[in-house]
């Protein structure tokens, strides 16, 4: 008979202690597949529980695929087929779920309209045939040269960046790129971020045992005093566009940053440049990586807003100190990208179409902003509202004329399945700020979608 | 004029550091293409060095590309093509030397004989078609469903594990999944390591701050009282078939090993099941995972010997407790394998052509080695040698009859262009016991290598 200790349950439901108890013996094999389970009744008088409570957890169990019913001869361990349909029809109810409850997405929603899909799966064809079982040849750790030649070339000609491909270092994307980095740098140094700003970065610093120092930001992003104050060794910066708050770093700021880095050895910049590509205004500011004089900038992209997040394509710029320490200390790691992958970027990259592929989107996204900042001129709003950051990037702020608190806000605009997300749930102060990320809502359904967010003020 | 402070430079020659300086004052911009550098007598004067000091230097730079001669002119920086066809030399150049050096590679070598490339790529074309844009799709933090589906069934007939998919977590390749678990169990955990092992296992925790103790083995492993002396929370193992002794772990000591964990909780132990795919004879023994009752074991393998190490796909199967931590700490962070390749390798496995390659790739392995042993057999050498660990995985030991140090025999065997590798190298303390790790050579080549082997002695 099935004998577990449900004075262990701690916080957890009788019924759910039950459920995981047998769940967990099912997965280790402790109950085999197509093994006969105890009646309710007796396992509830073995256990001295109630009948609903195994009930319950029996119930669970057979809609997960853990176990199956039989009409009049009980319950049975399932096969691992049956658990692989459990699961099935989890994700896919989980998907349909979110498909579902989302009308409109303003905070991430998908991000692939108008990659060239097609021309992506010929270039892949053409490398399979023409490379053929080279393929199979490991890549350098930092990644094939032609990749990091064709990163080089993009740099120089669409950001001022003189950069040598032996520099480059690719990686399966930015969180695995911020790994790399802790583990280069040491997780010994306090790592100061941006607040508010994109969680994941504290995230990954966070679970490398690094010390994480939060840093306000002002209208021109961190201050070097705010810096000092902060402890932070190392900085976590994106100056070409804040997440979230749009900030564009003005050269003065940029320039006292890299002076404090150049007070001490040991202090770093890390350039997160993750939407740079997109700017519809304003002067292009020079990145901090092309103005360092002392090795102390690294810079990262990828290519996941540009492209497609599912990619998983980046790279890191090391200062030629930094790339000699990768090699000594990390050169054993293999590159997480696939060789065929990288080939074929390589190729999209130096034929010209991620160029012609920008120039597309840059005015696909500055026709959904236009028609935005149009539809709001429009509304009942205008004139009561603030736009902030609306020059680059794919997202702006927008301050809403309303007394309603963001969570009580974003609560009632669930109901209407109509994601909202605000400045102030990413460790920003202020309430009332939306951010407006666009990307994913097609522009014939823009108006829609702002209609419904005004109804709600 | 380029003024360096020439008596910073520590341990490195003047050339050397001369060198560094200009070439980083190129990479970073300071010293721009077409640019004119100073004659060698007037930097010479000017940094109170030696005209030959300046000359070797230039010298190296025009070698890397960083710089260009013109004659009757001077010398010039060079562009970014200049540098890239710099690099392209340099590296041109190690690949020849690389394979010009070896004749035979008794430790590495490339290990993708046997590859059905053009099924895969039909495969890769087919997921292309067949799938089109949802590839686009991100794909959970752990992998596809369907490949976690598809290795889960591979457990099961092939490694009689009971696994569901939703213990599964593809990452690429192991060093990404070690990187992955120290993560998730914390760098304040000691982690026990083989000794003799694999040298880029300690090399990833130690780069992630965490503790590593040295775990010596006798015939069966590790054993329990060993790991109470080190200290270690965590082991790392390879029971099925230990790199690089091929010790195969006894169900005695991996039960002892099981009971040591449940002791205390924070103990675990990682089961790096990474070439049991390879195994001649003897009885299969169930792995640490499959008898493991205290969800203590997290296994891992991937398909870098069994398909080939360029792909960079390996998965880790977290025991339900581990798997929860995972998504609530971990589910952050995007899966590092791009969608096309889950895909391709889950029909790969699931039409059945996993199963028929490693058949095949069994019967050739096996080939060599009996080849190998029946070569041996016929040597001088016959009678004076003993062989460890040759029922399973591509690699076994063979202690030879020598007085000779290992550092010797490795030096004489360099200028034949064979390459050696000894079990003390990997921290084994006894001398003579000869690697031999025979993927990489071609059947028909094994006779002239061992007969290069056997003139050594």
């Amino acid at each position: 008979m099935l004998t577990y200790e449900m004075s262990k349950r701690g916080q957890r439901s009788l019924y759910e202690y039950l459920y995981q108890c047998i769940r967990d013996d099912i997965v280790k094999g402790t109950l085999k597949a197509g093994e006969k389970l105890p009646s309710k009744r007796m396992l509830a008088r073995h256990l001295q529980v109630s009948v609903v409570t195994v009930e319950n957890a029996y119930q669970q169990l057979v809609a997960e695929g853990y176990v199956y019913a039989q009409e009049k001869r009980g319950y049975f361990v399932g096969s691992i087929e049956t658990f692989v349909q459990g699961e099935k029809t989890a994700i896919a109810y989980h998907q349909e779920a979110e498909k579902q409850q989302w009308r409109f997405d303003l905070l991430g929603g998908r991000n692939t309209e108008g990659f060239p899909f097609s021309l992506w799966a010929k270039l892949m064809r053409q490398v399979l045939t023409e490379r053929g079982e080279t393929l199979l040849e490991s890549s350098p750790s930092c990644g094939v040269l032609e990749l990091r030649e064709a990163i080089a070339q993009y740099l120089l000609q669409f950001r001022g960046m003189r950069v040598h491909p032996s520099q480059i270092v690719i990686g399966a994307g930015a969180e695995y790129l911020y790994d790399q980095i802790v583990q280069l740098l040491g997780n010994h140094l306090c790592y100061g971020v941006e607040q508010p700003g994109y969680p994941k970065v504290q995230q990954v610093y966070t679970l490398h045992g690094a010390g994480c120092a939060r840093v306000p930001l002002d209208e021109g992003g961190m201050q070097v005093e705010a810096v000092r104050q902060s402890g932070a060794q190392v900085l976590h910066l994106s100056p070409s566009h804040q997440f979230p708050t749009g900030v564009v770093m003005p050269i003065g700021r940029r320039q006292a940053l890299l002076k404090w880095a150049e007070e001490k050895p040991e202090r770093y910049i890390i350039e997160d440049d993750y939407d740079s590509e997109f700017r519809f205004m304003g002067a292009a500011i020079p990145t901090l990586q092309s103005i360092d004089q002392a090795q102390r900038v690294i810079y990262i992209n990828t290519f996941s807003r540009t492209l497609a997040p599912s990619l998983r394509m980046g790279y890191m710029v090391l200062p030629p100190v930094l790339i000699e320490r990768y090699h000594t200390m990390m050169g054993f790691y293999s590159c997480t990208v696939p060789v065929m992958e990288q080939y074929t970027l390589a190729r999209f990259l130096s034929q010209g179409y991620f160029e012609r592929h920008l120039n597309r989107m840059r005015g696909l996204y500055r026709n959904k902003r236009d028609r935005i900042l149009e539809l709001l001129q429009n509304s009942p709003l205008a004139g009561q509202y603030t736009v902030q950051g609306a020059e680059r990037g794919l997202h702006f702020l927008l301050k809403l004329p309303t007394q309603t608190c963001d969570r009580e806000l974003k609560q009632q605009a669930e109901q209407q399945k109509l994601r909202l997300s605000f400045l102030s749930e990413y460790g920003g102060g202020e309430q009332h700020w939306l951010l407006m990320h666009y990307p994913g809502i097609p522009l014939e359904q823009l108006e829609e979608g702002l209609a419904l967010l005004s109804k709600l003020l």
